[in-house]
């Protein structure tokens, strides 16, 4: 067989249905596929342009950062610790007011050079100028789902509402078949987005079969302000509106009622938990667990630089497994295994790419990492699966293939050119400070 | 001046009273101590033996892990997300029943590397064969207070309570005058040792003007059978047999009320906050923000490998400094300044070393650790404590001194061969498996 990679002596964790490991295996990827994998002594008929070898390390899915806000690298760490409208309306809020789609692109792309260095492969993204995310998503080899946020006052990109259902059909257009790149509806959230906005996102997101984005239930205060309103819970509005349907990834879920959980299972919403944000900003711990017993799909995002202040996958698996054992008072509500399968195959799913990628199997997309293990925090190893979510950094991701193309050598970001994406947010940093 | 070390262009957090920060700043180190502190432009005069340039990175006091049991690296992703009971009797205690003197030695000198590689310069340890892990501190390089965990019943190491005394003594007598690592007196826990045993641990630390740690109030079901036993909380028994001091470490110390609270803050008993380990065993959440309010000392510690899993203390800030907001639904009650203090000068105060580490001063112990920022996700920074504890990683430390001497320069550890130390311990855990 010929192929363009071969990855040779590594532990294959293909977080398939089966759970499958190769302990000591190889795999190898032709054009944008995983043409073929199995034990790393069975490799010698296969002929590779280029032979990577994992080292011992573990070879995996890609991680899928299924919520995040790119360009907020710009604003990493401008203010933390602070009460929440204090926070948005002296900070953030008059940090955005500044941005331009050179800012978006500048801060997008530094954000895509620190996800692969960290082994995400995929992420769905939010924000204004999203046709400058969608570029250096092009731009930087990575796979995306992204879309402009809407809301019913103006923006400061696209000005009145009825310009940006415009620019969301124009990036549909424009990305119509890209290999990588896919465009999202996306309304902000039930309080900042009337019943209208919502019906008609919902409308073009059908009428393109294109995944549909919004942030919803992150706080008692937006529960309070739509109970206000509407005299029920975020998700039950949704609901009523007909918004809720398999296409939607709800960020955050944090604040849920039984009723709106069922809701969620239901209606097939895939749910993203976004623990460090949440933390973070005093949001409070999503009900993960339940959600999960309840067959809701759950996936993994890191939310924007604001509120992390970082996105490195390997952390928010981290904080994932942990902190709902310590909500319930039981070490065994999350597991590893679960951790890694939110991180991996749900958040395809979750981007509507059930089935394609987040999984290790022949015929999948070839979004792929490898982890070095040969370091002092990785030994020994008993569980490759623990290691991954309790043990391993972002740093520890040595290699990178996306869409069968090596984008990460030896921790050598192929694509972007490091020096100059990290000169150019330094350079906007001075003007946002 | 002559100097040994002169650390040049960077940012020095000096952790000092002040909250000094030197934006532009260099350091000049001189056998132990820091020589000096100033302007990077004011360097001219000092004559070093050896130039580290920081390239505008931290430079900060070097991190203070307060609480550890460093030889269980060893046990590392051995079991998870088990029930406490079936983690402890099942896989905990019987690969525990099998250490010797030598797995403990290896396990700890790997655990070095480890803090090391993340920036950690002191630990506190308690584990069995304790003169192992104090030769691994002295090997390494690493500073270090450790100390014989002593219980009612016999130990795999010394056999019956009173050679535990014994040991102890014998430990006391080796490291005296020892310039790093200093040996403590190490009760496990009021469930695991008597009234009789606690007075005896105090008498001779005080004898040695020694340490005194103990694991305290970590769980709802230590507190419970403390209740039966003596019908009162477990620092309320601490308290009453006069156990309770300034010289004493309480590790955990998740499940506490009021009147214990009072009782840490009147008796100056330093706490030590272990959030990821308290998260993984599913002990719960500390009222760190409620014993800070009362004036209580509290310090940073990441427990060992087998409830972590792992030895870094990056990112032991990083959950301490979400997890409290989380469970307060207040952004405000855990700032990024008060978490690295506790990680660095309250780790000293607890290490029974106020005022001699975890500030950079001139005078003090040069215990430095210096962090690259030229890294994807630590730009742009407009505040480097916020960086420290919300952005930054383990991996970002590039430099540590230790005492005054360099033992890792560009992530090159000096001190320990690296590979061996890992190869060491893959074997132990063929036989632990």
């Amino acid at each position: 067989m010929n192929a363009d990679i071969l990855i040779k002596n590594g532990i294959v964790l293909t977080m398939n249905d089966h759970g499958a490991v190769v302990d000591k295996g190889a795999v190898a990827v032709k054009d944008s596929l995983i043409a073929w994998i199995g034990p790393d002594d069975q490799t010698g008929e296969i002929q590779a342009a280029k032979v990577l070898d994992a080292e011992g390390g573990i070879i995996m899915p890609g991680l899928i950062n299924a919520h995040t806000h790119a360009s907020m690298t710009c604003f990493r760490g401008l203010a933390d610790d602070l009460p929440l409208m204090t926070w948005l309306n002296d900070h953030i809020f008059p940090a955005e007011a500044k941005l331009t789609e050179d800012m978006v692109y500048k801060g997008a792309l530094l954000a895509c050079a620190e996800m692969i260095l960290s082994g995400t492969t995929s992420f769905c993204d939010m924000y204004l100028f999203e046709g400058a995310v969608a570029k250096a998503a092009h731009d930087s080899g990575m796979r995306a789902v992204v879309g402009e946020v809407l809301y019913d006052f103006p923006s400061p990109n696209y000005g009145p509402l009825e310009n940006g259902f415009a620019y969301t059909r124009d990036l549909l257009e424009e990305y119509k078949g890209h290999d990588r790149v896919r465009i999202a509806v996306e309304p902000h959230s039930p309080y900042l987005c009337a019943p209208d906005l919502l019906k008609k996102a919902r409308e073009i997101a059908e009428e393109w079969n294109a995944p549909l984005v919004i942030h919803a239930s992150e706080s008692e205060n937006e529960v309070a302000q739509i109970k206000e309103k509407y005299g029920c819970t975020p998700m039950e509005h949704l609901a009523k509106i007909g918004f809720l349907c398999p296409r939607l990834m709800a960020d955050h879920c944090v604040v849920l009622t039984d009723n709106d959980i069922s809701l969620l299972a239901d209606n097939k919403v895939k749910a993203v938990h976004n623990p460090e944000s949440n933390m973070k900003l005093a949001s409070g711990i999503a009900p993960v667990p339940a959600l999960l017993e309840a067959g809701v799909c759950v996936s993994l995002g890191t939310d924007g630089c604001a509120s992390n202040n970082n996105l490195d996958m390997m952390a928010e698996m981290n904080a994932a497994a942990k902190i709902h054992k310590a909500a319930a008072l039981d070490p065994t509500v999350m597991d590893a295994k679960t951790v890694l399968t939110m991180a991996t195959k749900n958040g395809a799913s979750a981007l509507g790419m059930d089935g394609q990628c987040g999984v290790m199997e022949q015929g999948k997309l070839a979004d792929i990492i490898i982890l070095d293990v040969n370091r002092p925090h990785l030994v020994p190893m008993y569980n490759p699966m623990s290691h991954v979510v309790y043990s391993a950094r972002g740093g520890d991701v040595r290699h990178s293939i996306i869409h069968g193309k090596l984008v990460m050598e030896d921790r050598r970001v192929l694509t972007i050119d490091i020096k100059q994406a990290m000169a150019h947010v330094r350079e906007l940093a001075k003007t946002i400070a």
